[in-house]
């Protein structure tokens, strides 16, 4: 069911199995599989996560490569509901481990916001992580190009920016290494810093060697029309001609609300055993924000395998229902 | 390209980087991989495995839970030939490993047919397995309703059974204990065994203790219309009336081919790492023939992990392109 302040009073009292932060790729995968398992969950979502934000899921098998990340989104969504999931539109503030349950305190509204808190006795960090874009003073302009030809994965898009004359733009010296990966698909590669990276002598050779342009000029924006991007302008007034970008900017974690639990991480990535289960005994972790490849794909077998474990849990701490002579309940 | 006797000659001379044994749900999603990351594949695919006899595929983000097990084939057939991986049907006889290569013996047609070669750097175990089904003697019978109301899967469909009353056909004492898994699901389970399973004391105590009835009278049929299973006729030719019913008589693994090539196992299923590599540094395995959950999502995963572990070890192997300053190459 579908919750909003109006209705969410009743969902107070009671235990969620599960609480899922996040209701994206890997949060919904986990909830039609809870839902499938008897289970009870409730998906807060906060809405425009990664996903939303891909034009087309290329490389998913079962959907045609053109189809956009929101209509995987929305069907996933269709389909939580329908198995019997709550979800919830807002923003979680806080996390509790009440030992046997987690306090999950959420933000709804922007205005005259209220601070409901549910409770869960399972939780699963399906809040993944959103990339850096380029800075600029129109962000107008990025947004217009960024998911369309202007790529923020190398893994999902390096196809499409096959033997194209590439811009890789980064926010750090170490990123430049990605020019190196992105050789395999093209090698008419421009490195740009966008006047924000200290660039080493070493690194400027290797540039060199595979002859890479490095462009530290900052950019004023990017050219181009019908979210197709042609090419860059820099402050200066010259321009660069482009038929594809990759942004490599590093990425931003939604994990705040795990700020009072300690759980063992790789930089910033969730480390998870086999089963996607943290260093916390009650505590899941799916898609981007763990460790791993952040694909689509991956996200969807995260949400069974989080699922699959927390039922077997579940499962065998119940006590098994006996076969009433009167058959109570059956269906008919 | 879709190969066939007719084209297939300009590809036996040819090294692929993989070819993938089964294009099932784990092939296909491997194949889709590997094209987009510009390495060559051949998909060699004997026809109707596990998934093509699903009815519904209902717990995968992004289908609708109504879809059918052939429309996910067939889309991503399509899209793996879309970006260009070669597709053969066949039925692959054996597999020879050559050291820098193998050799994949394909049987092509059932009359005249003929034994084509062919090679790849790296093999995808991609064959999975199939379900036996209870052996009456109109099998017709038995297709009717498997994979409909009758299913073979309790992860899939354990909600599908819900409070309904299931009859669960096992070919082994010890499959019986899947009845006390499929109580989670539903208590009013009976116990059928064909005629054909030693129940020992302690079973049948232990079934008795959670009220379930065991059938041990050879079934004749099973009663119903339109794919929807209302029953059982025994030899005896009494009936038992049920609404749902679960299979659970092992699996046949397709794997002959592998024969001379020693895998580490875990009974029949091959152990693989976190990327679906085997104990042979070359060949990957990949969905339901791997240790690990059977599900669509995972074997997914397998596909996209599998694919990219061995495109990772191709890159580094490989040498930089170089930007030429003429641009050779570069797309228009």
């Amino acid at each position: 069911m579908k919750l909003s302040k109006k209705n969410l009073d009743q969902q107070l009292d009671r235990v969620y199995d599960v609480i899922i932060v996040g209701g994206g790729i890997g949060g919904l995968s986990a909830a039609i599989y809870l839902q499938r398992y008897r289970l009870s969950c409730l998906v807060i979502e906060k809405g425009k996560g990664r996903s939303f934000w891909m034009q087309d899921v290329t490389n998913y098998l079962g959907l045609h490569p053109h189809t956009a990340g929101r209509s995987v989104l929305q069907q996933g969504q269709d389909h939580a509901l329908a198995v019997g999931a709550d979800h919830l539109r807002g923003y979680v503030e806080d996390v509790t481990d009440e030992g046997e349950t987690f306090a999950v305190k959420v933000k709804l509204g922007k205005q005259d916001s209220s601070l409901p808190v549910f409770r869960s006795k399972y939780l699963i960090a399906a809040s993944g992580i959103i990339d850096t874009l380029p800075q600029l003073e129109d962000m107008q302009n990025v947004f217009e190009y960024a998911g369309y030809n202007l790529h923020v994965c190398l893994i999902c898009d390096g196809y499409e920016m096959a033997d194209t004359k590439c811009g890789l733009f980064v926010g750090s010296e170490g990123a430049i290494n990605t020019a190196f990966v992105l050789n395999w698909f093209t090698p008419y590669v421009t490195v740009f810093t966008n006047g924000q990276v200290e660039v080493s002598e070493e690194m400027r050779q290797k540039l060199q060697d595979h002859g890479y342009p490095l462009v530290e000029t900052p950019i004023k924006k990017f050219l181009g029309h019908d979210h197709e991007m042609t090419g860059v302008e820099l402050t200066d007034g010259s321009t660069v001609d482009l038929q594809t970008g990759l942004i490599s900017m590093g990425s931003m974690y939604h994990d705040d609300y795990l700020r009072d639990i300690s759980l063992e991480r790789n930089g910033n990535n969730i480390i998870t055993d086999s089963m996607c289960r943290t260093s916390h005994d009650r505590i899941f972790a799916v898609g981007d924000i763990k460790e791993g490849i952040n694909q689509v794909s991956i996200a969807v077998a995260d949400g069974t395998l989080a699922a699959t474990a927390i039922w077997r849990e579940i499962r065998r701490a119940s006590p098994p229902r006996r076969w009433e002579e009167n058959l109570i309940g059956v269906k008919s």
